[in-house]
């Protein structure tokens, strides 16, 4: 069996491992919820000194344009672009997931209406294990519309294929299950949509930064997904909506506010949309949240994917295995899929008392989450987690469950 | 006539000077733009660094909790509700304006149609010269509706009272024009609103932190608005909707993400909205720039609405006076109306070489801004612009118009 030895060895071998400076971490925590809210680049201090103290402070209204707050949803898009496999100009970074979502579920409902042979559609099939707000979003989109549209949710992945028929209008996936850590095979999806006639809509929020994407290859319609995950791009991070160039031409969008406008400083009282993926964008942005997402960035520039994805599996590979033998007598089970092209870049485990035992790691410095029902997350950033912090967390684990040193009537307090 | 001692006098006895240290504004500069983009509170750098190097970096996830993120947008809604007469429970800050007034409006023309007596409305009456975003979104939203809703618009204020009549479902008006600075009597139009069974929509962008505001007091219905203005809270910062208490039971929105969901961490696939104002929220904020709208309301704290209104007036009105007496030889018009009820705290000249004039200004320190057509915009902030800056500003536009030092072939670049 694997030492922690053998552990320190593999990081002295891990190209990734300097990028780990690149990030603030606190000492004696073993950050796994990068997931849920990614570890802070060093930069970022440094940049919002200079977006408050130097743009807003001294420059203010000039920065608009002598900064490029303007152009920014633009200019981080395309920097993103190429982690998602899309191309300049088909990405901006906006506004929030959610709204993003109802953009591109409501355009992708539109560009069927429009076409003849798919205008009675009235089915969005999605999961009833999605991320919640996604459903959501829909179910509100859909009574607003008030036109018949109804959301098919289906309860296992195997099921999608059938789900999506000649009735389907919209596929809407979550690429990475957020709860299990289950990754779709987009290509295959995307491509089964189209051959049913139906739009595929993707939320990419545990996959950007996560997996390797190639949006335009797969054949994907629409996606969005978030900043603030494995993009490290700080609290709350602007999201991101993709629109490839070949459907940007019949890209409507209800929140048509006058940054997606064709002129926007004209002043027109009427609504005219932007060319390419600026009609995606509506309101101001909040610059501050906005610039910081660029930290992030700057440090997926100094490697790629393809490396990011080999350490990830590597790191779940080794937690999986490790937990297993580990903590082989405790009441544990694996949610996470086994098989590699199944996995994202996460691994959760039930247990009985999940809740307990995820505050019981917390207080030890090992950070997770927990989510209902019984499931324990934890996330693995190949940018800044070593094989020793993976080590040192299960050797966490097995002493909180052997010991049983955790407080089972723990109150479940609202978590993210 | 008055002169720059009597200024500096003023000065000397302005109750609101002390307030200026608390901003940080670079030597040289004359700042009349405040209600474009607010200036910099001084103590914003080291909030955002409390925010990005502890809350993120070192407290990671648990900041959601321990920092109360989650909360913000209800927390600054309160500290912000008395300065739009508004009650504790009725204001988050979140989201854009833009899209804060696609979920007014569309719960507006919902709250109608479930009033059997108003059901039949599709007209929503505006001005011609708002803020164009906010025509935008009402034509974007009437559109994907397909109800038949239209926009009913004026060009002139005194043409409201006729305009919004029996057929009016809602009147979607901006409370001071972003150009003229003409300021609406909201208690008298809304009161006119409620003679017709319409409802009263404000969009207090100009507003908010400029005038005395008592939203409750003259029956409005509902509001949304700005914080990167006269509030100072950054550049894009996350702006504001009120719902009153009498309208939360019924106020329904199309944005329905997990944040406004009565139990959002239960994970439950149906979207069921929260009790009270929080249900006009939607998806994860961008908490470095929502943090960053404490540090303007902690000054507003410190001072009083009235006290703001008092030296707005006396601002604008001298402005006015010495621009007439002392560049009385050329081609100025006046657009802000010289009735205090009328005027927000912004004065707005039209030149025929408005555009030139303006970059000359800002070259000399002078930052106004220009609006399509040929209009100079002058903001008034009473925080942290004195009397004698208001003399400085109009010798140096006095020595411009008279040198005819300006570029009458100055490009019009993009401006905000």
């Amino acid at each position: 069996m694997i030492s922690r030895q053998d552990c320190l060895a593999r990081d002295s071998d891990d190209a990734l491992a300097p990028l780990r400076q690149q990030f603030d971490l606190p000492p004696g925590v073993i950050y796994l919820d990068g997931n849920s809210l990614g570890a802070r680049p060093v930069a970022a201090v440094a940049r919002a000194q200079q977006v408050i103290a130097a743009e807003w402070g001294h420059d203010l209204i000039r920065s608009w344009n002598s900064a490029g707050w303007f152009d920014l949803p633009r200019r981080l898009g395309d920097r993103l672009a190429p982690l998602l496999g899309a191309h300049a100009g088909e990405v901006v970074i906006t506004d929030t997931t959610s709204v993003n979502l109802f953009k591109a579920l409501a355009a992708a409902l539109q560009m069927q209406t429009e076409d003849a042979a798919h205008a009675g559609r009235r089915v969005i099939v999605s999961e009833r294990s999605n991320f919640p707000t996604d459903l959501y979003m829909a179910q509100g989109l859909a009574a607003w519309l008030d036109r018949g549209y109804q959301l098919r949710l289906v309860d296992d992945p195997a099921e999608l294929a059938q789900a999506i028929d000649a009735d389907c209008a919209v596929a809407m996936l979550t690429h990475v299950n957020y709860r299990s850590g289950y990754q779709h095979d987009m290509a295959a999806l995307s491509a089964h949509c189209h051959a049913q006639g139906a739009l595929a809509l993707w939320d990419l929020a545990h996959s950007a930064g996560a997996v390797p994407l190639d949006l335009n290859g797969a054949g994907a319609d629409l996606a969005v997904g978030c900043t603030y995950k494995y993009l490290n791009g700080g609290p709350g991070a602007p999201a991101f909506i993709w629109v490839p160039e070949r459907h940007q031409g019949r890209f409507r969008q209800p929140l048509s506010g006058w940054w997606g406008h064709a002129a926007p400083f004209a002043m027109d009282p009427a609504f005219a949309p932007a060319k390419g993926i600026a009609r995606a964008l509506c309101g101001t942005q909040p610059i501050v949240s906005l610039a910081l997402v660029e930290c992030g960035l700057d440090i997926f520039a100094q490697t790629n994917m393809a490396a990011i994805r080999h350490k990830s599996l590597a790191l779940t590979d080794l937690f999986i295995a490790l937990v297993e033998a580990r903590c082989a007598n405790h009441p544990l089970g694996l949610v996470t899929p086994r098989e590699h092209a199944q996995r994202g870049s996460q691994v959760s485990f039930t247990h009985p008392h999940g809740y307990a035992v995820m505050q019981a790691l917390i207080a030890r410095g090992v950070i997770g989450d927990y989510r209902e029902p019984a499931i324990m997350r934890f996330g693995f950033t190949p940018l800044y987690t070593s094989f020793a912090d993976v080590w040192d967390a299960v050797e966490i684990l097995r002493d909180i469950l052997d010991q049983q040193s955790y407080d089972i009537d723990a109150r479940r307090d609202a978590v993210t």
